[in-house]
């Protein structure tokens, strides 16, 4: 990732004994003039449109097409012009010594840690900034010598699918900076055999070696010189959960690896892709481009043409689709932002087909009938031209653009992907639960494997909009009789929700947090109130809401509230168990504890009205422990709590001292940018601080009460690291979205001893 | 303080036995009637004035005056009324077996605990819940059996001024109640020695006895029948500031005491009183009425004529006085809420004036020419008429009450204070700073003992009229170098006022707190906003203030700000030890701290400012520890601290999840009311929250870097029960209001080993 210099060494000497060794004077030429291009340009920071100019330039001068290599006296010329370019940006002579270019070779690779680019790939991989880098310097082999020459990239099986037989890219008599990035388009790998039969048969039995002793799959880079192949790099491959899942069965088919082993190749939060949306297959359209189907998904947005609009466009919550030329390192960060990328250069090894897939945005690259013009910020093609803001659809399967507003279609779990799970239901110790709110999500959490809700969050049924007006009397009533009116009228509306979820998700578990928000929002905003409205928004307003009257601080204020979604939940478990003979298991959690006394007072109110109603479901009451109160007097609550649900979300926020809303708008940038954070604590679990505490109240929770059940149930319970370390901390289940239950199984197998 | 019935056992026939026993009909009946209406109010709270008003029918009907006593026979007719209005409340006739009211009056006083005022008079006193109470049956003795009898509380000093003469109350031919309730006017101690010599004389030698036993001064009960001493109860008598300084100083004198068990006999919280503002002496004005100077201090307010009242003003800020006739139990609360206590009945042992004095309100009792009508809520003296609203001022220390605005004067410390403070000083192991962002302040803080300022709040200097209108220009600055432009204005400013704080306080320590609260805050509000500040202000904005942009957040988004404090800072150091030569101790602190490399940046950025002014001041870097994170991490802080001073406002805030602008409002009455919680988080620490980060903030912090210098500064540091918890937990210093040092002082000499 980080940045190479190439042909180091060449001087206005040397190069004329590489001429002389080679008999070559364009091939030294070629390469010097490269040097003297990616020296200047990683080294000392001089743009590289400033060479490409002179290149351009130079084409001009000698009267040839941008298809057409320069000849030696051009590319000598080329060279003289590129070191005065140097001279005149640095204020100092190209550098004639090759220990000199090699000692600010390395200086620039190890400042290069702490440059933009660095700090925004780290971010994105999560990787510490304390890790520093290393320098490599290797022998020089040239893949610009002429017909019998290459450089190329090459995986020891399909990048994109996974299938089982090699893949790659390749450029004749080039070097390796030209496959890699998109600018001229490479040959497939398949056209080496033909060229060069022989280094094609020994990189394919290389590349089986590799695999073998690495245990995944390979992407390496080499080059051939005049016929002899050299291997240059090689890694484990960054793939697309396609290609991830189908490496992992066809690994475990072949004997490589067994289905532990062949789990932990799988990036388990780039399986979300898998979940994406594709394109309708049945949907007929008029497509705007094709390309190279570079990294699997379909995605719709306005169309942006830069990061940086990328990334405004993702902050404003709005949809973006990355279209460029080629990408470079500088628009990694885009692609976190973006739906999708489109370009109309480069091929499968591009930069943006590498990222693309790495990250698991969908991306078509290569489009070459689009006219991308990035100064009037349009996109043309068949005479049609669209500007930025206007809307395209890419299918990254499919390798097509459209402007159409084209049906998308859910993702359906491949027969491949369904066999990793079934290892991962095997091999794993943590539960997986869903966030559930509704019957249809909870019939989508069910297909993806979750074995229960572990978090339904009645608000969201309140707001509905026949609801609104019902939960907005609520609010407004002024006396406790007049609540207890309001709430009657919910009643039956609250318990036909509980009904769907519970018969949806039986017989496994559903947990069911009591009221949680404030209740100022569930009163309309701004110029819709009521004067009295507006008045009861007044009195209800906080300075802090998330620190304020909200979770069971309602409950004690208001029991009536908490009474009547007691008293429909246990008549909705009630009715489903008359209807279908399955007793509904119902977890009826208590939200915002610090004291151990809230909740003693909750669950008399909740027992109190199962006994009145002659409860016939299995109960429990428990707790969400999201203040760090809480997990100091884990052992008092746990006395009271059948279970304990961490609410990491809120156990960060308040750990930390961080208003998350607040936070991530205004500080989290500058903390990542500038290395006091990884990553983002509402990302990936705060291990010193927010886990800190997650183990602590596990620990004395269950020395108060063994048989204490433990869930969490924030947005790190779908985060493959955060999973890790709640598996460590003795956590039974975790509890996500729907349809990121599939990566909360693989991750929760991966975190299994 | 709980409830007590007397003459029980009393019965239509039993009665009949007392009055042939004791051959006085009219005391039979005279006590038996007392029993019908203490076991109806007490025991089945049928409301005192139902009896007030047949009390005042029989008078009516008998043809005498308030000030005489009925005779027997009405006193017959009264007692038969009260057993109908019994039966007529209750359903139920009074109850004619001793036994059965024997077990009533004992499930009353249990249940009595769960009343509101039990309720109140916990939460005012500390008393957690889970405590109880206990019931006493003690055999009966009669104070009303004619002129050699009565009935009178006694103290073994003067309970005012603490002066070594006993004091107290009686009311002959009474019994205990009626010296309480302050509805007759009892007769002073000393007379008892001109009526029952041998009684007081005897009274005289068992309460020395008593003091030497409990080694404290005792507050009793007493009953004389027919001439016999009866002891009825004991207990350390509460007393104001000053009787407690006093006996504590002449204990140590007559040697009943040494200094450390001397100390231990003062309620530290209470010496706030001593330091409360006096009537100036110099002052003429024209008194309103007088009355007995029942606690001292002066205090100015408001008329307000119930708890309700007094309650409702200090919620709103405004000052009170609570204006009664005479308190009861269900007054207890205004006596918190109100600054001081007037009524027109009672002495010096009545209801009010122990109340007041346990609380440290000021409190004029007895001011007979008061004519208090509670209906039309007014009071009159000497033809002049003053409604609810309108203002007073009371002098608890000379009896007097007017409606002239007169000069309060600042307390001075007493020499018997400034004994006990010169103790203090020697046994405890805390040193006490105070908080103080002024000179004036610093030099009021020396004056209290200060050591030190543990706190010095840079923000306040910003709000100073002058200031704001740059402060502002600070905000609105839309680029680094137009913020810098208008700080660079702010610097000779804010140096200006480290110089005179630095000048006050040397050669003690200065804890500077640079820049906490978000920008926003020194923003006009509302109406007073430019458009382009309403911008602003809304683009600032925050969801939860108090978890988002400020402390360490905004030296790290704008380090300019921080950079400008540092340098006035240092600067003001120079300036002060060129001037002085005494070369001031500073402690730069940087709150909100989560991550260890924020404080690791702004360490720099300081110690950078530092070496570029060439400072000559001592220089300390540390932080506030107010994040349950930090408390986490405090090894890894502790390594680039060189203090640590807790937070624990916004560490309460944290741990508990509470907003505490929002829940002193909405939440906290009814926690406490219910027994969720015991008294305010935000007055005693929270020790298994709090608590728990604070110690292992100071252990894991100290493991870390053992010379780690460890303080406290939030409000909790002025609090004597929260002290104790700091002395424990291994905190070097506290640091309060300047005029809690004295309390600090004390409290810290108590917790001391």
């Amino acid at each position: 990732m980080l940045d190479t210099v190439l042909n180091l060494g060449l001087t206005d000497e040397s190069v004329e004994g590489l001429v002389a060794a080679t008999g070559d004077e364009r091939f030294g030429w070629d390469s010097y003039r490269r040097f003297a291009q990616m020296f200047g340009n990683v080294c000392h920071g001089i743009p590289g449109e400033r060479y490409e100019e002179l290149i351009a330039e130079a084409r001009d001068a000698a009267g040839v097409s941008e298809d057409t290599e320069l000849g030696a006296a051009a590319l000598r010329e080329l060279t003289k012009s590129f070191k005065a370019l140097f001279a005149e940006a640095t204020g100092e002579d190209f550098p004639r010594d090759p220990q000199v270019q090699l000692a600010q070779a390395i200086a620039a690779v190890f400042d290069s840690w702490r440059g933009e680019r660095a700090v925004a790939y780290r971010r994105l991989n999560g990787i510490p900034e304390e890790w520093g880098t290393a320098v490599n310097v290797q022998q020089m082999v040239f893949g610009n010598k002429g017909e019998d020459s290459c450089s190329g990239v090459a995986f020891s099986r399909d990048e994109v699918t996974g299938a089982p037989e090699p893949s790659g890219d390749f450029l004749p008599n080039a070097q390796g900076e030209d496959v890699v990035s998109g600018v001229r388009t490479p040959l497939d790998l398949a056209e080496l055999a033909q060229r060069m039969p022989a280094a094609h048969a020994e990189l394919m039995e290389i590349l089986a070696t590799l695999e073998r002793h690495y245990g995944d799959m390979q992407d390496t880079e080499f080059t051939v010189e005049q016929g002899r192949l050299f291997m240059l790099q090689t890694r484990d491959a960054k793939r697309p959960a396609q290609a991830a899942v189908r490496f992992a069965t066809d690994a475990v088919a072949e004997g490589l690896l067994d289905e532990r082993a062949a789990l932990a190749t799988i990036d388990a939060g780039l399986l979300e892709s898998l979940l994406h949306p594709a394109i309708d297959p049945d949907a007929s359209f008029e497509p705007f481009a094709t390309g190279v189907a570079a990294s699997p998904g379909a995605a719709c947005g306005e169309i942006v043409f830069s990061a940086a609009a990328a990334i405004a466009a993702a902050k404003e919550g709005r949809a973006a689709i990355l279209v460029r030329p080629f990408t470079e390192a500088e628009d990694v960060a885009g692609f976190d932002a973006a739906r999708g990328i489109l370009t109309s250069e480069g091929g499968k090894a591009s930069h943006a087909a590498l990222v693309a897939r790495g990250m698991g945005r969908p991306c078509v690259c290569g489009a070459r009938e689009l006219e991308i013009d990035l100064a009037a910020q349009t996109v043309s093609a068949g005479g049609a031209t669209l500007r930025a803001g206007e809307e395209i659809t890419i299918d990254g399967s499919a390798g097509v653009v459209t402007r159409e507003r084209v049906p998308l279609r859910e993702a359906e779990i491949s027969p491949d992907l369904q066999t990793v799970l079934g290892w991962a239901d095997r091999l794993r110790d943590l539960r997986v639960r869903a966030n559930a709110d509704t019957p249809a999500d909870a019939k989508r959490a069910r297909e993806l494997g979750a074995e229960g809700i572990g978090l339904c969050r009645t608000e969201h049924m309140f707001m509905a909009p026949e609801r609104a007006p019902l939960m907005r009397e609520m609010v407004m009533a002024a006396t406790e009789p007049e609540r207890r009116a309001a709430l009657a009228k919910l009643l039956p509306m609250q318990q036909g929700d509980f009904e769907g979820i519970f018969e949806a998700m039986a017989p496994y578990p559903v947990t069911v947090r009591l009221l949680d928000p404030p209740l100022h929002e569930f009163l309309p905003r701004g110029a819709d109130l009521s004067p009295a409205e507006a008045e009861r928004a007044e009195a209800l307003a906080e300075a802090n809401p998330m620190l304020g009257t909200r979770g069971v601080r309602l409950g004690i204020l208001h029991p009536e509230i908490y009474e009547m979604q007691a008293r429909a939940i246990v008549g909705a478990a009630r009715a489903v168990g008359e209807r279908t003979g399955e007793v509904p298991k119902l977890d009826v959690m208590i939200p915002l504890v610090a004291y151990e006394r809230e909740l003693e007072r909750m669950r008399e109110l909740v027992e109190r009205v199962a006994a009145e109603e002659g409860s016939v479901a299995e109960l429990k009451v428990g707790t969400m422990i999201e203040l760090p109160r809480a997990c100091f007097v884990a052992d008092r609550i746990a006395r009271i709590a059948d279970f304990f649900s961490f609410g990491t979300n809120d156990l960060t926020q308040t750990a930390l001292g961080f208003s998350r809303d607040d936070v991530e708008k205004r500080i989290l940038d500058t903390y990542i940018g500038s290395g006091i954070l990884d990553r983002s604590p509402f990302e990936t679990i705060d291990r010193p601080g927010v886990g800190w505490l997650v183990r602590l109240a596990a620990w004395v929770g269950r020395e108060a009460r063994p048989e204490l059940e433990l869930g969490v149930c924030g947005e790190h319970a779908g985060d493959p690291d955060s999973i890790a370390f709640f598996a460590m901390a003795g956590v039974d289940y975790v509890s996500c979205s729907p349809f990121r239950v599939p990566i909360a199984r693989v991750a929760a197998a991966q975190a299994a001893e």
